[in-house]
């Protein structure tokens, strides 16, 4: 089970563009030569010239475990602070960025989002090839730097670390980049609205950042959107283990699709053919009918739908929760309420700096949130859309334009980013929805929203295998194709409700985000299948 | 995302069992419409007898959250002690078993893994009729009952609540089962080397355990299983994040195969094909070159090996970490090592109730583990294994056999169930591992063990992209299928170490369990993609 298969391994790229890449990798090399000659030289050249930094700076051989440097006193440049003042430490970092003036040399060491200035300058220990090394040192190259650290007169801006800058003992290459970068770290990281030293204001379109993702993803942004996506996770898992939850795995391949087979993958198992699971529903509801009562997973969900949108993949995660309840399924809506509302909570608390880092490049209004959450019923956003010359009838479905618009009539009436419509027309929802016992038409469903935009869907099932059948057969389903899901209901299973949230969604939606695919490490949509 | 597209529905069973199921259904139907026409006529005699226990009993109204019933003071089984003697207080749960005596009625209650007596006797209150109700209940019902608690002068060894009962004051049926169920709880909860009072001796077989998971999952030692499996992903992800790491999620759609292609399945993906994920290391090393530095992902991992053994399952869930380190990958085995210790010592410390209940059923030795555990070298494990009469060349890769040995003698001269083995022979593993730069014929990977199991295979990856290129080439791996892996790294990254730990081997051997069906909540191998 553990043992580490040999990983799986991306193609690369489609046929059309081998050529010029092609072309671009020779240029690549013949300049990666030049440059290592370069340094081969520069060494060659240090020892001619009786270099009194010999030993004080050069390319490390890779790393490989033969030392372990247990002496050396390293620290993450996050901690560089006036209180260390003229101690030495050692560092490593990116070159984030280097500046070469005459005998001294100015260099940005960043480690994850975090920038410290360091300074090299000729003197008795420092010698003029040092300094000509340091400034070679390619952009992105992992570097180790022994230095001191020493207080500024005046506040360095353009780094994290302001009131400090190291100077550098020693420095060596860990790890050198490509001198060549497929997009710079600045224009990737720069503000939305923000306009470049040189006046060019060079954005880096989506589909350059998902190629070359690890660089991207080096960005003080993106550092911060997948610590609030882990953030987010973390939340939901501790909020309903806290609850009385239990988190279970449920199988993403499954023998047979759902009614109709329609968005669903189709994979070869052995001499037969099996489906990606679209949700752990059935999975969720089996727990329950098994006694586990109150229910979560986060796991992959996938639909082979084709839709090219800014909303939708082909592969994201679940937070899936399913809970028992005693006589009515509002007991569900509020426990999920809660949920959220100390999700809400939780971030605001726990991740603000990350929050604020994505903010930086993507100007947003901040998320609000009701505590308790604002709880609305369809009829009545019927109601605020027609009040906004929208009509819809009372068992059509809201458009995704109808959920925008109602999420500003609610966000101007009720001042909420978040909130919950409960009781959706019966039609329109799946046939294992239970109906609402006082109103023919509607039905014992809601949906939540984040600024406009539907996060979770849910509903108490039924759980009454007959009743479900002849659910069923009114919305036309073939029995024989769901006898054994009715039969997971036929031993005793208690009333229960739950939903399913999409992750990304929540993280795209909470930081205000356009594009899903800002959210989701390496996205899954038609057209992307790598990296 | 969040919209719950229709579940996916499980097929059922193969076309030769269908005419005998058949059968069966038949019968239950048959058996099912002589029950309910019984219950209209006892309900009916109810009536015509000026019933006086009328509107005590009988069987709710399908649940659809027509009332809330807030007032009903419900408790959970578990929390049914002394102290609230003659309390009037309403339960849910199921009807685990019920006798019929006369007059009265003995039930036992089960809810979830504890059970509780329950009585009911004719009495100024309670009619002969609503004792013959009481009777008549199918086990597996799900059942409210308003009752008195009492302190009984005998302890009750069947019941989990041993020193009260409850006296039933009204009892309604939620969710009846079927009169048949297709195992008994009793038969499927039976200890293994216990007898069961026919002296027949039932056992369930797993194939029958599984094909009735919802019935099966109700056993207690299952409701304990799964809740330490639960904790096991807990504390993984507790102790890491306290570490500094962060949770990620990698796709488990792939574009391209791993080399060669074995063991993969591929999904039709569009108009394409992709395949689904053997591994997150990719990714996981794709985010360490992009400078999160310390990551680790949950997630399904697929491996399509026609392995059906008791270890072997085709989806089952990843606890993957990675890694970077400064200088030596034995900062990444200690922390690893570390976890291990601290995840056993919260599964002693918080589950001790789950582990006991398992243990009641599947009777093993406790697990044992060191702090800090031992580790040692491969040439000591081969050193061992001479001893005992094994002999292997250096460079030999172990055997299962060989590992449950080598688990047997470490057992007896470390008394440890848990070990690290380091320095495995460079030629038995993949490519992408760092050679040992001390010893050609080694290389800085390890497995770890419990009770004589691998549960987790890692080592130091090669970063440097040169010479990833030239060991990919002495394995005679074909450079093109891997440029997007080896070009990750061409953009400096750092040295970094990790492993794979798979969920359900280390949930099946900390319980000393000999299924890994036992612990994977709806397994899938090569001949299982139901339910």
């Amino acid at each position: 089970m553990g043992e580490e298969k040999p990983m799986e391994l991306t193609a690369g790229d489609e046929l059309s563009k081998k050529a010029l890449k092609k072309q671009q990798k020779e240029a690549e090399k013949a300049a990666k030569k030049a440059e290592r000659k370069a340094q081969v030289q520069m060494q060659q050249d240090a020892i001619d010239k009786e270099d009194i930094s010999v030993g004080k700076y050069g390319q490390l051989n890779m790393i490989q475990s033969k030392e372990a440097y247990k002496e050396r006193n390293f620290i993450h440049v996050k901690e560089l602070n006036k209180k260390l003042e003229n101690q030495t430490v050692w560092l490593r970092g990116r070159l984030h960025t280097s500046r070469a003036k005459g005998k001294q040399c100015f260099i940005v060491l960043r480690q994850q989002s975090y920038t410290v200035q360091g300074l090299a300058a000729v003197n008795e220990q420092i010698s003029k090839q040092m300094i000509k090394f340091i400034s070679n040192i390619t952009k992105e190259s992992i570097i180790d730097i022994e230095a001191i650290i020493k207080i500024v007169p005046a506040i360095i801006e353009s780094c994290t670390q302001k009131d400090v800058e190291v100077h550098i003992q020693r420095i060596f290459i860990v790890s050198a980049a490509k001198p060549q970068l497929p997009l710079q770290i600045e224009d990737a990281a720069r503000a939305v609205n923000e306009s470049d030293d040189t006046g060019l204001n060079i954005k880096v379109n989506q589909d350059t950042r998902l190629d070359n993702r690890i660089l991207d993803l080096r960005t003080p942004a993106n550092q911060a959107i997948f610590r609030v996506e882990a953030g987010v996770c973390k939340l939901f898992r501790d909020i309903l283990t806290a609850k009385g939850f239990v988190e279970i795995h449920t199988p993403k391949i499954i023998s047979a699709a759902s009614e109709g087979g329609a968005n669903v993958f189709t994979v070869s198992y052995f001499k037969g053919n099996a489906y990606l699971a679209q949700s752990p529903q059935l999975y969720k509801q089996m727990a329950i009918a098994a006694d586990f009562d109150k229910v979560f997973t986060i796991g992959a969900v996938f639909r082979a739908e084709d839709s090219n949108t800014h909303r939708h993949l082909t592969e994201f995660v679940g937070l899936d929760l399913e809970m028992a309840f005693k006589y009515h399924y509002h007991e569900v809506i509020d426990t999920i309420g809660q949920m959220f509302t100390e999700l809400f909570k939780g971030l605001r608390d726990n991740y603000a700096d990350e929050i604020a880092a994505v903010h930086q490049q993507y100007a947003v209004e901040p998320f609000k949130f009701l505590d308790p959450p604002l709880k609305l019923e369809f009829p009545q956003a019927i109601e605020l859309l027609s009040e906004a010359g929208v009509t819809l009838g009372e068992e059509d479905d809201l458009s995704t334009p109808d959920e925008k618009l109602l999420g500003k009539l609610i966000k101007v009436k009720y001042d909420t980013d978040f909130y919950i419509l409960d009781k959706y027309p019966l039609a329109i929802r799946p046939f294992y929805t239970m109906p609402d016992p006082n109103n023919p038409k509607a039905s014992n469903s809601y949906d939540m929203f984040m600024r406009g935009e539907e996060i979770i869907s849910g509903a108490q099932r039924i759980h009454d295998p007959d009743f479900l059948t002849e659910r069923a057969k009114h919305h036309g389903v073939d029995i024989e194709k769901i006898r054994s899901y009715i039969d997971a209901f036929r031993y005793g299973c208690p009333p229960h409700a739950g939903g399913g949230i999409g992750l990304e969604r929540v993280v795209m939606l909470y930081l205000g985000l356009d594009n899903i695919r800002k959210v989701s490490m390496f996205p899954r949509d038609p057209k992307r299948l790598t990296p």
